[in-house]
């Protein structure tokens, strides 16, 4: 099988060079050849979440962004505002290879038993690079997709599956019942809350317009409050004292909404009290904070008691604690329920080339639920 | 010794009416007689802490506050802004003891061995209420006091000296080496520093004057860093990276500090990093907020990765998270170093009526290290 494979293929890059300047391109690099415990992929599909925009626009303003090179190797350059350059640092001079996650088909395999026996098979992988043509990955690092289902299908298999599942293994790790969960209507909002009906797990849908929530409803979802609606502080009071919600996961990051949160958690509980403590009710509240949609600073009013935490919440950090065992576990759950529970939607499919092109990265670039894209490496020239 | 004891004695009260007012007074009390396990104090000094001041004041604007009543028996009353009524809701009508701690002589003892033991000796106490001339407590809430010490020496036995070993406990039960503290110069930050000297534990002192800077050097702090000063941040981050300090509790609560030492943290932990990462260190940065000397809102920009939390820290549950045997263990040092490592400073002593005086309330209000208040209910009138 291994002289059908090309001797390079392209990856996409993105580099920010120390003078502040962001350059996004196609680089021809040589396909690797599988270690022992190793398969090489050729990448099918592979989504851009917003954990991969991050990495990809650095902190540059992609208003500055200007088209360049080729149609089959088009570049995109974009300036970093000074000021957010210190961030950069660690990454200035380096070009980056971009891409959580995909899936495609293995075409060559190292001699280990368990990559040989991946050989032919369609697999989703994590690690990184996978805006690439080829891709050579550990076998733990591979999941074989169940008969049948496509590369679109398994492309999204590790991310968003794993952080939602994350987040209620973490409520019964940490001792809570029920959770919130904010951006609720994106594609992990969606897997969480079919999660939450079908083990049970009271849910609380924070959204920032109606017609999100509207979709979240029409999908199943008992509590969905829109933070948009002049009632929304009572409403999520009304909601987190129904299900008893004490740990929130929040994608938004920036603003107010965290604080609010703890407030209406701690209003909700207080329902209950029968005796006056001034420093608050003694149940922990927990906020994680696992997105940044809103980049601006956080802030919140203490008026929540002394029980409380807001914390930094990533799943790869969470996956190393719970060990691979437990990683195991909740990966064949999702290979499982991959067109169910799992299943993610996509509004566009997309070359390499064209991930590369001022229209798309205006829209991928607004990190919302209607404007989730594809990458199908196999549309570019080899 | 029974008959020597007075039927009724004053204690002093803290009501929020319903209506909005705020009303300090002396009301006279039966005196207790103490069960089988308890023993009947006589308190002889009682200090005025922040955590006190929160009871004491409620969310009255003590800048409304009028004096009225009698030499003896004062009323002070304040508005409470009608904004803040909300979290007063639990209070309302309420008349309240107050007072965390104290120390005083046992006037009459339960039938128990341990509360017999303590008859006419010099105790500190621990269990709200102790602003009153007796006080009836159980003996688990009692710390004899060595011989030869002052009342006033053992006055504040519990709050400031089990806060600050519970603060390095909780480093060491977190995983953390070293520790920050601000508004380090009070004399909970003193004691801190001493504990942290003696023990070979790395501490950053945060102050916010350079007086108080001043204090922290003589009394042999190895770093310390002004917030006032222009280069407070890098100093921070030097502080941080000398100490490798993860770990922070932050008395102010409002404004940036918090995220000010968790990204000075994370500028400490980076200069030794040799890989970029997108989502920063993987270094758990901690900051526990403890008190509220700002009580506006907090803000923080997340410019310190996704490896951080920050929290309310008190120290009731902190010692039932211990247990009884941990708990003793730390009173007993503190009864140990009394005069020494724990050893407090006030400026003040008042009785009772002393302390519902506008000038009075006027400096411990401040709640800063140079107002610190004793009162002494002995000087009342019986």
């Amino acid at each position: 099988m291994r002289d059908t494979i090309p001797d390079h293929g392209l990856q996409l890059r993105s580099l920010v060079t120390p003078e502040g300047r962001l350059e996004l391109s196609l680089a021809r690099v040589p396909t690797p050849s599988p270690g022992p415990d190793e398969v090489l992929i050729r990448v099918e599909a592979t989504p851009i979440n917003p954990s991969d925009i991050g990495l990809l626009f650095g902190a540059a303003d992609m208003a500055t962004a200007v088209q360049g090179g080729s149609a089959a190797q088009p570049v995109i350059t974009a300036q970093v505002p000074a000021a957010l350059m210190r961030a950069m640092a660690g990454r200035a001079g380096q070009s980056m290879p971009v891409g959580n996650e995909g899936a495609g088909t293995v075409v060559a395999a190292g001699t280990s038993p368990a990559a040989q026996a991946l050989l032919g098979r369609r697999v989703a992988g994590l690690g990184g690079a996978m805006y690439a043509q080829y891709r050579c990955l550990p076998v733990a690092q591979c999941l074989a997709l169940p008969e049948g289902a496509s590369a679109a299908e398994g492309a999204s298999c590790f991310v968003n599956p794993l952080t939602a599942l994350g987040m209620v293994e973490t409520m019964k790790r940490e001792g809570h019942t029920a959770l919130a969960h904010t951006a609720a209507a994106s594609n992990l909002g969606q897997m969480l809350n079919r999660i939450c009906l079908q083990d049970g797990i009271g849910l609380v849908n924070i959204v920032r317009k109606p017609e999100q929530a509207a979709l979240l409803r029409a999908a199943g979802a008992r509590q969905v409050v829109d933070s948009s609606a002049p009632d929304f502080l009572p409403a999520l009071t009304d909601a987190l004292a129904a299900t008893g919600a004490t740990l929130a996961f929040d994608a938004i990051g920036g603003g107010k909404l965290a604080g609010q949160i703890l407030a209406c958690m701690e209003a909700a509980i207080n329902r209950q009290a029968t005796d006056y403590s001034r420093y608050g009710s003694s149940v922990h509240k927990q906020v994680y904070l696992y997105g940044g949609l809103d980049t601006g600073p956080t802030e919140f009013s203490r008026s929540f008691g002394m029980s409380w935490g807001m914390g930094g919440w990533l799943l790869f950090p969470f996956l190393q604690k719970i060990g691979p065992a437990g990683a195991q576990a909740l990966k064949q759950r999702v290979a499982a329920e991959l067109k169910t529970t799992f299943a993610s939607h996509y509004t566009q499919v997309v070359s390499l080339a064209g991930a590369l092109q001022l229209d798309a990265i205006r829209a991928y670039g607004q990190r919302s639920t209607g404007h989730k894209f594809l990458i199908d490496p196999t549309l570019d020239a080899r």
